[in-house]
């Protein structure tokens, strides 16, 4: 099956790069099927770790938005399998921030086999709740303007 | 949030009517997250039991597949988040078979809440590997065509 | 493999009889492994769903706790398994109170096949926490020991 | 809660030591509760991904199971819960052979906070059958025995 190489968002002229972070992992026991391969319900655990130590880096963990006062759950959910991943196999798993201007967040995710080659791709899209009232934001809280000015500054560097 | 309410793929003129099941169910302890709503990862456990019984009912489960020499993998999966699901509450899942002409299977899915309002929308495509060789399907396998002469003859008729 | 007949607690003289419950299911495709059974970890989910059905009819549902202001966490969990379930195999999960008088709800569980075997069996025990202070119960919460005095006068029907 | 300092199994004279393999991790989003703690079914996961880990240092993984004809499947599972997991806390995993003489593996497991407190202890016992036949192994299958030698004469050393 041919790897898709454009990216799920429309870029934006003049957008600061994508910001990223890669764990690495094995295919547990626990989340083949009876093929011996990876379930396919199981790849939201893969891009939620990954974007989980993405977050943790960049100062937009869960903890992060639960101090500030903010919910960001997920309403958009992709994922398109050109490959599956056998028991026990190592992978890489990519999580990137995309540049958006929405009261939103995009989260690219790409998992990648030991040849390089691209076994999945997907994405996530995150909005916004007021912790107190539940009502969504209509406009990007504080927590993450802040971020954009950093970003386009080029001061948006996540902890490795 | 607007509910959406077009398909995912696109009508074929002439096309049969989709074929559904429906299950109902109640959201557990363990698959609620710290704010106490269904974890977005586990939504694809939730379409998979409806559609394995919709394929149990239709003559497409898993073992209907395994016994004819075929493997029909995901290759895409989508959701759409309009509402969230609160621990112990009840809802309905459907699964829907969408006709379609080349060699794969599209399944739409709703969740729909006690009220009539769409919880969430989602499809999943699957595509035909051979048992024998992992060769993927050019044209759609005995067993789905089968299924179509009948569809189109309005004898596609799952058992309730 | 034999069939154990004894229960995991000792009886006390004079106790009331267990308070059972039994819901009915299959084994999801997402549930087994790459042998195609049951994976050993994903009986706790199969004890939990018993257990909240049983729970909600007889006023110990974690909502029940949660109002009146107590966690029950698990602090023991044990698995016997005697025979494995098979993909799509139907079972009944069967959850039963079993009298004691500490602090403390006793749990035994069986998965029983559609011969009438038993292919599990296993047991919870669960203490009590303060919702406020964290503290541990010493004795036994208000709501248990209102259960245990309609209990003792055989007065504590469960909603079927 | 005291911890418990006792093993679960007998101790058998001039048995040789234990074998031992530790994993780090953190408690994920999608593996805590309603009360942002790690759900008592999760823990299977946990103990799992450290027995993997031992099993491929020693020559006893799935596969090796696999290769010889053999499966290992879990009859019995023991956990006792003295500390909660919260999320995103750091903890170790500690999965260790007991020497035993019949036709079984026995590990126990170790869940270690940040501070060497124990959250969790457990242990599995497996038994064996034939990959052909579906039979249970009267006595102990070649690859175990090969490895009770080696484990003897204090050669059974597992790669870091």
């Amino acid at each position: 099956m041919r790897v898709k190489t454009t990216e799920y968002f429309d870029k934006i002229p003049g957008a600061p790069e994508p910001v990223s972070f890669e764990i690495k992992r094995r295919v547990s026991f626990n989340e083949v099927d009876i093929m011996g391969i990876a379930w396919y319900g199981q790849y939201a655990i893969y891009f939620e770790q990954a974007q989980t130590e993405l977050g943790r880096r960049c100062g937009l963990s869960f903890n992060d938005f639960y101090v500030s006062g903010v919910r960001a759950p997920i309403v958009k959910f992709h994922i398109d399998y050109y490959q599956p991943l056998q028991l026990d196999e190592e992978f890489t798993v990519k999580a990137s921030y995309l540049w958006s201007e929405g009261a939103k967040i995009n989260i690219e995710y790409a998992i990648i086999k030991g040849d390089g080659s691209i076994a999945t791709r997907g994405y996530t899209v995150q909005m916004f709740i007021d912790g107190k009232n539940n009502q969504p934001y209509i406009v990007s809280p504080e927590i993450l303007e802040n971020l954009r000015k950093r970003w386009k500054n080029g001061e948006f560097k996540c902890l490795k």
